[in-house]
């Protein structure tokens, strides 16, 4: 069967890029802010994001693909397919609140090498369109359950404290201890590189469960810092579900504690 | 017995391609439809895409290496070796049956990067050789044994989903939950990007077995999309005899199960 | 202590390729053969090339490098380095002797990646230097002392088998059953790819322990293809201090059987 | 929610480097020395490379961040973040003290690869500022307490042996048995290949405990081999709060024997 006789033809094919955008629209925005908030401990970060896109009806204008992402497509009802990505939507602020851009996604990239090629493209896009200051944010795992959380900063600029302070953001000697791992902390490290003021953002999470009360906390501080107005009704019903799901484990105290090493992540 | 006196030549050796492509001849063919069935679980896939091969005597024209592959050579009987590839076939449809190409072969990308860039180089041959739709072949596992498998379906776009189900093919909400992993799902992402429509077709498998059953399953819907005739004795004959074997260990008791994760990969 | 008024100078490095080669001296061979001979199974590859390099006084023209090896320097007795690495060396034959080139070296690449990236720039060499055939050494790991070692064959085509045959080579249908693994199976693979005939020499070893009995069948194989007379004193002698040590640990039914997974490869 | 009816605009952001070097300064400097010091067996190296940029009060002319690094930042005590990066001081010796340009940080490359590129990077860079003469640091685990560290060296060549000698390096055959592991062995294999001379010194350690005492040998050759004066008070004092807790730990019995394999890398 086999076929040696004929010509050969090498067809060359370009590599795929490591990271591919694709975007839908270019949106004009007036010095954006830019808020990340992708899966990690307590998924944290993630929920608010999502929460965010919500509830100012942010519009999706890019979608980004990775060879650092699973090789996976997920299904909806239908069993029509997309590929898992992350996403970047805007929304265009009106009187004091600014034009926003926010980055959410299914998945961080799974290797140190993906972790930095995805948010150094995240970062250039940034540049690209001309963002002023980026937020991260994020979970900070305690290993226990949590009442209040406290919402704990991270700067790339000393004289961002006293303004986040203002806002209720928590600075504390030694927390969190191992630094931040993962784009929360990557798209810090290199947005100062470049020259983009950055905060991070972390809710306190016992990160044990996916924590809708950490998102909440988190999200109270960007609506006093962003001049916005959310309705937290939803994730505060889920916090509540938590809760009572967490007490009931409690009671039967067949709560596992997971392992300390994976509570150091944050998302 | 250094040798360090001698001038000194750097030959520059250009680095090996991600994946090489050789083609022994490049078939004219009119939209073709391409039908990729690689190893995965019960391999499924493979089984229903080298049983066409042989059946409609479809004549390879391509092999494709990779870095990404397993770095092995196989013998056959007489000792001669080859590399470890992908391969593709063509097949000229007569009357209202289509032109059809099928990739098949030993292995799937090793690494998630690898995956990736095998499935890209795939979906830009399609490109370049004007396909106008992909089926991708898998199963479906669902870790117990099966009498009538159902076959599963997975698409680009929600239009196609009323013409596979003329054909048999069940959409089922949340079936397969955790979406489809490896390059059946990939070339549906990657076709998607590319405009290229694409559908899954997933036979139904305990997983425990190479499953012939599965295969079956899913080439009598491919019988009725592509208006093709297939001989399907040769897999129901060895459906019959896994079939045995299954009850025999049954009745002795001895088949173990699966871990559930490894259910969960669709080829 | 952060300086940062200062200008930002960024300087631009090459990165390191994936394979470096220095050549101390390009010999003009005439349609020279290649023998590899690296680390594997019972080190039988290894052990036969380096006792040739030593026997025909073979001169070394090339080092290779790569990212592919371990990080890692080797100390001589005086505690001088030398970063770990592949070597060629050659012989010019005389009257009906063929000139040849030998490859050997401490390791093999460590990932897939690297073994077809180390593999694709050995071939790639050969077609540089014209070579007309190459053969590659290792061990086929059987699971048990072996008396009288057979040496195994695989070639890139049928043509050879004869050949091979009369100089003693054995084609065994099944073995070895999963192919051949690493460098000495991807050169045949490859080399097979550029039009360089290559031939796989293969003996058998326990591979419980570096083999020196091994690489004499290998080397008499050699003897007789290339018209070689070696003095194999020094690994008769080994082999005879091993064959005590075995019979040793089999008296004190210490010996331990590794595990059947580690016998597959064979170098 | 889909926005696929607006043109599509692919932003293609250039790949980030694999090592990134921002130069605040460009020193010009005569013929300097480079001294690394970079985690490893017992931080002998880092330890002694940050306590002779402290003491000599070299000034921080770059910074190097790599995607081979863990994707993590690090918080001081006001929450200001920097990410994990090495980096390069100078000094500038007066009298018959030669520049030096010390080399530490955070991490080593977290895979081969990685070393080897970051290796790579900092010779090069050695190359572009002159440099004269690599000295790496490391620490050589014994798996025992040591009274009086001895420091054994490697080199590239055999005439710097004697040199080394005068100023108390010990050359042992045999030892290290495995050779030099990571950027201190790097450095040397890759500056051999481009002509730089260069002494791996290891100090010795146990390898069960950052070792201040380890560092001090390694420091008193430095300060021997280039006529520098360092107050070694902080690090004695250090070294002999590490005696008491081992001391202290021996008494309880709790040590536990780390795995003889940990003990042989060398940083």
């Amino acid at each position: 069967m086999e076929n040696t006789a004929g010509r050969r033809v090498k067809n060359r094919v370009i590599q795929m890029d490591s990271v591919v955008m694709v975007m839908h629209e270019r949106p004009e925005l007036r010095a954006p802010v830019l808020i990340e908030g992708l899966p990690g401990v307590g998924n944290v970060g993630k929920l608010a994001a999502e929460h965010l896109v919500e509830q100012v009806k942010a519009v999706k204008f890019a979608d980004i693909y990775s060879k650092h992402f699973p090789p996976q497509v997920l299904l909806d009802d239908d069993g029509v397919i997309r590929l898992v990505n992350n996403e970047m939507h805007y929304y265009r602020g009106e009187g004091e609140r600014p034009d926003i851009i926010i980055l959410t996604g299914d998945y961080q990239g799974m290797t140190p090498d993906g972790q930095y090629e995805l948010s150094h493209h995240a970062v250039q896009t940034c540049k690209d369109l001309g963002v002023s200051r980026i937020y991260t944010l994020g979970g900070y795992g305690v290993g226990k359950m949590i009442e209040k959380p406290r919402v704990l900063g991270a700067v790339t600029d000393i004289s961002l404290c006293e303004e986040m302070g203002k806002h209720g953001v928590v600075f504390s000697k030694g927390e969190p201890g191992s630094g931040i791992v993962g784009a929360s902390g990557l798209m810090l490290g290199l947005g100062k590189m470049e020259g983009i003021e950055a905060v991070c953002l972390m809710g306190e999470t016992s990160g044990y469960f996916v924590d809708p009360k950490g998102a909440e906390a988190v999200l109270k501080v960007l609506m006093s810092l962003l001049n916005l107005e959310l309705d937290l009704t939803a994730l505060t019903d889920k916090a509540e579900q938590i809760d009572l799901i967490a007490s009931k484990l409690k009671e039967a105290d067949t709560a596992e504690a997971p392992k300390r090493e994976d509570l150091g992540y944050i998302g």
